[in-house]
């Protein structure tokens, strides 16, 4: 089952792959905290819908270092830190947004703009300090994030030993198309996972090469405690601009077309808009950090 | 004003002290969102209430770096990086407990727990991209936060540069008692801070040691994006347990109670229990990173 997020905030599953039939549920959380929802009786065509980001959740758990090929390629370029295996920080939430919505370019704070692509879980059942054996009943779905980094703010940020801020600006999380159940999902360590920039492949690979299971990961953060709807996502693949040692030429700018794919869910389609195409106005002086 | 969350739940504020007057608003996050509430007509005594945490937030960016102590400290042990200014992640927010909820130990993930004194701000007026200039109407008011820390799993974790689990375990986020209105702290940079472990001093600082203002740190942040409710903590002082050479002696265990005081908010007090005495079983098998 796809799970849709519409128009006004409206919820609903697509049939068919053609039609949206809504469901009696104010929004996306709810849908996961209820443990689903029943149809209102109203259908539209997807043709017809503009949709939104599928959920926005209490908590996105942002992984890292699962693919070892993305630790391999930061050493290309010197890389302040190893990428190991379970680095956790939570995503900024209210940056969230959904298919087709652009990430907006704060030219006074950033020159280097970086995709990241990732499969993210969506959490269905609440609760904490679970085995991998358990962690598979709190999985109740899967959705495609596009993990927007401010480069050098990140590499800025990491003299401290802690970042967030570089991928935690406003918009910087498109999230969707939708949410796929997992019981279309039969087996998420073998999906096909590529993204492109104008048509341009820059990322390829497969959930295959994570050096641990969904199950592991979501059962190794669970001491946080996971509440229904929550985010866990799963690390990006080789590919990113800014392990590239032609980075300069990779970066996004303004009027750049990303999109994320990955087998068995969709494609998520983000446009990168100026800041004064998205405000107005220019943006506001550089800021020299 | 003093705002309560208290009970089940619901809102209120102190008067003289000694009352709590009931608001008619649903959480205190709708408090904020709604820019306020109306008395429900019902009062009960202070005295016979159970304060829980003030408030829920959307988010909770947690900053640090902003007293310089803080960092001078950290030289004793030869941490691993600078304590900077202008770090900031976000807390789990379903991590928040309220005063006198206790801290559970989670024995099989740490042996070295530790304490750290903050103000934090609530963020009354949601917005982004604002000034220091513009900050100040966005802040409504102060709380207390005690950012529980499990030192080892910091250490570990920072050796890929960023950190978040080690401070955002199951009741690690105490969070009271209660939320103060600005307009009843006018100099928010003049405030004697003091942590106190069974009754002795460990942390006594003042605000004024901050090396930033709070509007500079409201507005520093601004670019991720406010909604109302949001808390920003503002750093540690001097004091943990963990930059102190004699650490081994000094981090928290089971039976602990930790008073966080600020002048004019009040005292924020949060007992440790084992993980025996929470959940009535044993601890799990200690984990070996």
């Amino acid at each position: 089952m796809k799970l849709v997020t519409f128009d006004d905030g409206r919820v609903g599953r697509v049939q068919d792959g053609q039609t949206v039939e809504e469901l009696d549920v104010p929004d996306m959380l709810a849908y996961f905290q209820r443990g689903g929802a029943t149809p209102t009786g109203r259908t539209v065509p997807l043709a017809d819908v503009a949709l939104r980001a599928p959920i926005v959740p209490r908590k996105f758990f942002h992984t890292a270092g699962n693919y070892r090929e993305h630790d391999e390629e930061s050493k290309q370029v010197n890389w302040s830190h190893p990428v190991d295996p379970w680095i956790v920080f939570f995503q900024n939430v209210d940056a969230i947004v959904g298919p087709d919505e652009p990430v907006v370019y704060p030219e006074h704070l950033t020159e280097e703009l970086d995709y990241e692509l990732e499969l993210a879980v969506v959490i269905g059942k609440p609760g904490s300090f679970f085995s991998p054996e358990q962690a598979v009943e709190h999985i109740a779905g899967y959705v495609i994030f596009n993990d927007i980094t401010a480069r050098d703010i990140q590499r800025r940020e990491m003299k401290s030993g802690v970042f967030s801020f570089c991928k935690a600006i406003e918009t910087f999380c498109p999230l969707g198309p939708w949410i796929v159940t997992a019981d279309e999902i039969p087996d998420p360590h073998n999906l096909e996972m590529t993204l492109r920039v104008n048509g341009k492949e820059r990322q390829r690979s497969n959930s295959s090469h994570m050096s641990v299971t969904i199950p592991e990961i979501v059962s190794h953060y669970s001491p946080m405690g996971y509440s229904a709807g929550d985010i866990v996502s799963t690390g990006t693949v080789s590919g990113v601009a800014g392990f590239s040692l032609d980075a300069a030429s990779l970066y996004l700018r303004p009027g750049d077309v990303v999109e994320a794919e990955i087998e068995g869910i969709g494609v998520l389609r983000t446009p990168i808009v100026s800041w004064k195409d998205a405000h107005g106005v220019e943006a506001p002086p550089r800021v020299r950090w």
